[in-house]
Order: structure tokens, then sequence, then C-alpha cells
């Protein structure tokens, strides 16, 4: 008697892979209370400026106390839930989405959505985009949480598009064209591309050369391109961060059709470390959208008391500049940690510049060059180690053995532990057999994954990312 | 290249109806400020007992300043993101919906579904519970944002159950009976049954007549029932609230196969007044409801803040139990003001004991028995008049004449205002016609009807209800 979405299992969250939460949970490391426990690396958190926030609440009592200038807002706010969301909040969050992005773009406030977080976001923009039965392209590998929050109740389907680590996993025109090919053999038609930039799970920014690519393919096919920009605030490295808006005024598309077709979603889930808040928004030039948007953002809208004081926040320009320049510089800070640690240990990590994890390369730890390999050296990790990170395979990366380990939502001494951890359990490994898995993947192999890869998406909780 | 859904207009913000909310907002009666302009009598707010909350958290700075005996919580809400939701939260929120129902009926917090609203709560439900294409039946009238909640995005249609003014617009087993063969004669799959109870926008409870149609007409056609009780802690007067928990144990129902078959949709919106914090719910004994329900919620998580404020406004039971008695007793007064001020014109309300909202019988004041008649005195009442009121069209009642009529968001001078204004009109309309269009409709005018009441779905702003 129940609807084929609820019956499904398309949503993903009870595949093996959120076996990792479950024993996290049950086992969670302390460095006190349980210092053999598992440490969670699974789990794109920032809980690296904290301080900086709390300072400023304590500072700023009116804001949480629903008051202004000595007056109670209470009233106000407990009524208000006029879908356009707070004038304030729109005109501080567009500021500081400007800030984040070293104001090389401005937002206008009157072009924002407000969404409960990135995850209806993005729904709602396949909502608005495409019909059931028609895709979008992603490049791999993508964050798992995709499959359910694009495909699961709007019915749209994902065509990847396979990057490889050949060339750092970076989106090339090949690869484009071959994506809208296979979804053209599987008879769906293709609304639309949609990237992660910063990626998820890779840590890098998107090239002039791969926005390139992607811009004219857009043009070329007439499809739209959906920018997920949520880890924008965290690009503490050069080269620096180059937002959609940004690629394409720099290729002079301002104002021409293409003006319309594309779309950025933002959160202050990672870069302000407020996912518990749910604070998401579309950025569009398209009119239709952004009306049709926020008609749409009924279904989850933000909480007038989250609005009010986060307007606040963000209103103290002194405080957002300093939180986005100190945060970032602890980013790096951190991410340095764990990738000259994994080095000690012949690791490498995929150059990175932005996100709160690396893309590890641990191919040279697998027993075989198969996903059952990648699974088994991922169990080890977690029940043997004691470190829970995310396999490539629930990213739908097309090469086993590689990891993403994230390294924002510890202490340093947790980090240092688990990096001992690593160490200890690479070195018995090594000695026992030396594989070198790092030959790039038969072009044959890939096609074998694409069934798999239309039906993957691990986790549950929001807070995968 | 945008979707169906973004380019129809089967939401509904954009009928003329919308309009009454514009004319509103460009000219607000205020008291000293604006004593000409239009009082709005559309919106079925709760401002009745914001002193009450008010004065709660002049008392209790700790709950909205993060704080918890003298400890920051600030770093643990703002990370929070379990889909799940608070478990303190939960556990008073079901609390808090067993004193609302007069204890009568227990709930349990593993059963509640979190949701940014009962928008939100009932959208999920109808992902859950049906196809695109399937349909649900509601009986008329009707509150208007449904055909946008469990329409738009769905795919699910809405086949009309209608009730008369004749029996005081009861649901009865024929009229039951008969949308169902109007359903099939669509070629349309029924999956349910959704009520408001009490009812928007009659203001009246169910009775266990019309319980035990209800539910002997789900089971007999093997279909769901969702019970929308957002306004059941407003219940003023008797007959006292049946929630449909409680008809179903009376009826020696519980832990049959029908147990797993009903859902109640509930929220703060209404009887706490705050639909601003968007907290709904959904409450279900059904394992796979909950399950998929949960997940579905991701894309309308209740902000964590909100989440903390209200567990602790909740958990003080000696305020939830003063605020329901006091809130109560001040929306009988406010209601009873209404109706004897319209009695004193000869204009009859329909006999309530729930609800922020008369539903008024204005038949006699029509210049025919006609739709268009209804518009024409609608726009009287709001651009000559100066109140702005819901024509009983926009609620899909087949019956022209009715009107609902809010009373909970002013204050009592500006309710004797709209009293005075409206007096003042009846007077000089029924000197100059004098028509009485109180017989019931001919059925074969129904049929003429249920085209646009498949349309319909006026409004745009999250308040109507």
């Amino acid at each position: 008697m129940l609807s084929r979405k609820a019956r499904c299992n398309c949503h993903g969250q009870d595949t093996s892979y959120f076996l990792g939460w479950q024993e996290y949970e049950k086992n969670p490391y302390d460095h006190v209370l349980n210092p053999t426990g598992i440490i969670q690396m699974g789990l794109a958190e920032n809980q690296l400026s904290f301080d900086i926030i709390e300072s400023w609440l304590a500072r700023n009592q009116e804001a949480t106390g629903f008051h202004k200038n000595g007056k109670s807002m209470f009233r106000e706010l407990a009524l208000f839930q006029d879908y356009r969301g707070l004038p304030a909040f729109k005109n501080e969050l567009a500021k500081f989405a400007s800030e984040i992005r070293g104001n090389k773009v401005r937002f206008d406030p009157n072009k924002i959505v407000l969404t409960a977080g990135s995850t209806s976001a993005n729904e709602i923009l396949m909502f608005c985009l495409a019909e059931p039965g028609e895709a979008f392209l992603i490049p791999t590998p993508y964050y798992p949480g995709f499959d359910r929050d694009l495909k699961w109740r709007t019915g749209v389907e994902i065509v990847p598009i396979h990057c490889s680590s050949s060339n750092g996993f970076r989106i090339t025109k090949f690869a484009l064209e071959q994506a809208y090919e296979q979804a053209q053999q599987l008879n769906l038609t293709v609304k639309g591309v949609l990237v992660t930039n910063p990626s998820n799970p890779l840590g890098t920014t998107m090239t002039r050369a791969e926005f390139n690519h992607l811009i004219n393919f857009a043009i070329a096919k007439q499809i739209h391109i959906v920018s997920d920009e949520i880890y924008s605030g965290t690009v503490f490295d050069s080269p620096s961060f180059i937002s959609i808006t940004q690629a394409v005024v720099e290729k002079s598309l301002k104002n021409t059709e293409f003006w319309d077709q594309f779309h950025i979603v933002y959160s202050l889930s990672k870069d302000l470390g407020l996912p518990g808040f749910r604070v998401g928004l579309i950025y569009s030039n398209n009119e239709k959208i952004l009306s049709a948007a926020t008609k749409m953002s009924s279904f989850g809208l933000v909480s007038s008391q989250t609005q009010y004081l986060l307007s606040n926040l963000l209103g103290d320009k002194k405080f957002a500049k300093n939180y986005v320049r100190v945060n970032k510089e602890r980013i790096r800070e951190r991410k340095e940690m764990l990738v000259k640690g994994l080095l000690g240990m012949g690791i490498k990590c995929l150059e990175s510049n932005s996100g709160l994890f690396c893309w590890v390369d641990m191919r040279r730890l697998l027993r075989a060059y198969t996903f059952e390999a990648e699974k088994e050296l991922w169990e080890k990790l977690l029940f043997e180690v004691g470190v829970n990170v995310s396999p490539g395979y629930s990213c739908h990366c097309a090469e086993p053995g590689w990891f993403r380990i994230c390294f924002g939502n510890m202490s340093k001494e947790a980090l240092n532990v688990a990096m001992e951890r690593v160490k200890k359990f690479v070195g018995s490994t090594e000695s026992a057999h030396g594989h070198d898995h790092t030959q790039s993947i038969p072009r044959s192999k890939i096609r074998q994954f694409s069934k798999w890869i239309f039906q993957l998406s691990p986790y549950g909780r929001e807070e995968e990312r």
C-alpha cells in the first residue's frame, strides 16, 4: 500500500557503508574516556573555528535573545514565514558569500532563494530543471548523498562523467561527451551537469580549463549547469577559487542566453560549521527558476529564529572578515598535518587546496585491484585500525583504492593518534604484501561499474558530505 | 528548458485571490497610523498568547542563549543534524501533543518524524503513500494550500468529497462513496482520504459518526487516512476533540491491520503561534512510513537552535499546562466576539468549537447564487469595506456565498473596527437588494464545479492556513 519511493532502497541509506557510522557510534574515540575507540574521519565537519563564533555569541546576547536595541523581536519572528526570507538575512548572506569568494563576485540578495540546507536546494533545482526520467551528468567521484538528493523523489537520473586518476580526476571534453553519449544510449534526455566546486571528495577547485570545457559543452548541448559551491569558504591555498559566475563573466557570457542557464547552490553548513542550523540557498539569474524555487522552498523554510541570529552574526563585518581568514588558515594547517603524516608512510594524497578532507591514494595497500579488495581494506581500517574513512566506491569512483579522509572534525591530538594507528597498520601490511596498483583503469572495466554506479548511494545522515 | 512543475501554475500562487494579500500589504490597517487601511482577516494566525511565551523567554535566557546549567551547548547544536531530531525535543513534543488532546491519547516519541512545518509533513506523506497520478480524497471546503502541498511536486491528484451546508458540511457515507466513484470514472486509483480535524476552514471537530463513516470506508477500500490535526490545540468548546488515534482505539482497531494505515500531521504553527519556527511532525504506527519519512525529512530538517529552545519551553510542564488552558480561553472569547457581532447584522456562522476562524454564511448578501457574485462580494469587502477575508471558492467549497473569517491575528479593537465596517456595508447592501440564497445546491451544479476544483489553489504564502 506504500509508494515505490517509500519501498525502494534508492535513497541509499541501507548500504553496507552505513556500517561505518554505526560502528563509530557504538565505540567513539575519546582521548581520555575511550582511547581505543574508533576515530571518525568520514565526517566532513568544520569544527575548527567554533571559538570565534562562541566568542561573538557571548558578546551579542541580544541577537540570541530575540532582542534588537533593547526591544523584543519575538512576536515578529515567531509569525514570520514569508518564504522570500528575512530581507536583512539575505542581504548579509549575499555579502558573506561575496566575502568568501574574495569579493571577486557580487551576489544580489534578490537572486537568493533560502532553503533548509543544500540538500533541499539541490533537490529543488532538480524539480525545476528536469522531468522524471531525464538526466543530469555528474563527474565522479561525487558526494554519495546526491543519489538521494537529486534522484529519489524527483525521478531524475544521474549519469556519471568518469574522471580518471591519470589527470588528477579533472573534467575533460572527452569525458563529458562520453557521458552524454552514454545517456543517449540509455535513452535519457540530458538536462544539465552538476559539479561540486570545490570538489567533494577531491578537495580541489575547478580550473579555467575545466570551466572552458564545461561551459562550452553546456552551451553546445543547450543544458544547465548546477554548481554546488558549499565548500567555497574552505579554499585555503592557491590556485584561488573561481566561482562559476566569475568564469561565465570572464568568458563574456554575461547577459547572453547562457546567463540564465547556470545556478549556484550554497550553504552555511561547511564554511561556518553550522549544519544543524539548516541554512542553504539557490542563486540564479533565471527569473522563472527563482519564482518556482521560492514557492518550492515552502517545503523547507529556514527557522526565523535562526535567520535572525545569523543576520546579526554575518552583519558584523569585522567578525565575518576575521572568521573567513582564520578559518582558512586553520583548515590549511590541519590538512598539512594529514598530508605530511601520510606521506611519511609512503601514502600520497591528491594535491588539494580546499575542503575538509583529502583524497587519498591507497592503491598500494590493496590485496588486488578490485572493489572487493577496497572494501576489505576499508573494513580493516574500521575494525582493526579504528579509523572510519570513506571508500572511493561510496563516492562512485571508477577506480578502486581511493579513500576520502576528513580532518576538520577532530583535535590535533586525535589526528595524531589516527596517524600513528594508520602508520602501524601500513607497516604491517606492506611487509605482508607489496602490490602496486597505480596503473590507470582499463576502459572495459568502467562499463562494468556503470551498473552499480547507478544504484549506489551509501550513508544516510545529513552530515556525511 | 525548465520542468513542467516550474512552468505550470498548479501551485496556485498566481490566482486572483492572491490579490487580497497584495492589497493588504499595500495598505495595512493600523489603529493610529492607518485607521482606514485594510484589516487582515484572511490570516489564520494565533497572536493571542504571545505574552505567555515572552514572559517564559524572559525567565529562561539560558535556553535562548544556547546554555544549559551554565555550560554552552552551541557546538553540539551547531553540528547536530541527525534527522531523527533531538531526543529531548521529541520527548517534550510528544507530551505537549498529548496535553493538547487532554491526555486522552499518548504519543510515543519514537513514532514522531520531525518536518519543517506541516506543509512538508503533508507532502512527505503523499510521497510515501501514492504514486504520481494516484489520488487522495479530501472533504470540501478544504485548506487552499493543499493543492500545492499535496499535488504539485508529488504528482498526486486530489478528488473532492463534496460536503454540503444542508448537514453543516459533515462527511457522509454517500459523499465518500460518490468521491470514490468519481475517482474511478477519472481512472484514478484512490490511496487515501485526507481530513483536517479540527477542520480548516470550518472550525469544527470531527464527530464519532463521521469517524465511523471514514474509518469503515478506509477499511473497506483498503486505503490510508491522513489526519491533519494542526489545530488540535484550538478546541475551545464542546464537543471535545477526538483525535483519530482515539477514534481508532475506541473502535477496537488497535493492532489490527488498520493500525498501520492512519497517519497524523501536527505542527506548532497554530497552537503555539510559531509558524516562523517551522516545526511540524508526522506521527504514524507504520514502521515503513516512519523509516521512509525520516529519510525524506532531510529535505526540511528543523533548525537545531529552534529544537533546543522549544525542548526547554515545552519541557516546562507548568508553562505548557497554563498555556494550553489560557490560549483556548482567549480563542473562545475572541470567536464569540465575532459570532455575536455578525449575528447582530443577521449573518450566521457555522456552529464551531475550534480553529482561529469562523465559516460564515454570506449567501444573503450575494447578488446572485453564483461564484461570480461571490467574487464580487469578496472584492467589495476587500476594496470598499477594507477587510480581507477568504471566499469559499478559494477553499473549493461547492456552494457559493461562504467565507472564512479569521479572528486570532488581531486585537479586540481591530476586530471591533472590522465589525463596524461590515455592519455598515451590510446595512447598505440589504437595503439595495434582499436575496435569499440559503437553499442547498442542485446536484447538477456540483459536477460543473468539479473542473475548477481540480485546478484551484489560491494564495502562496505559508501563513494562509
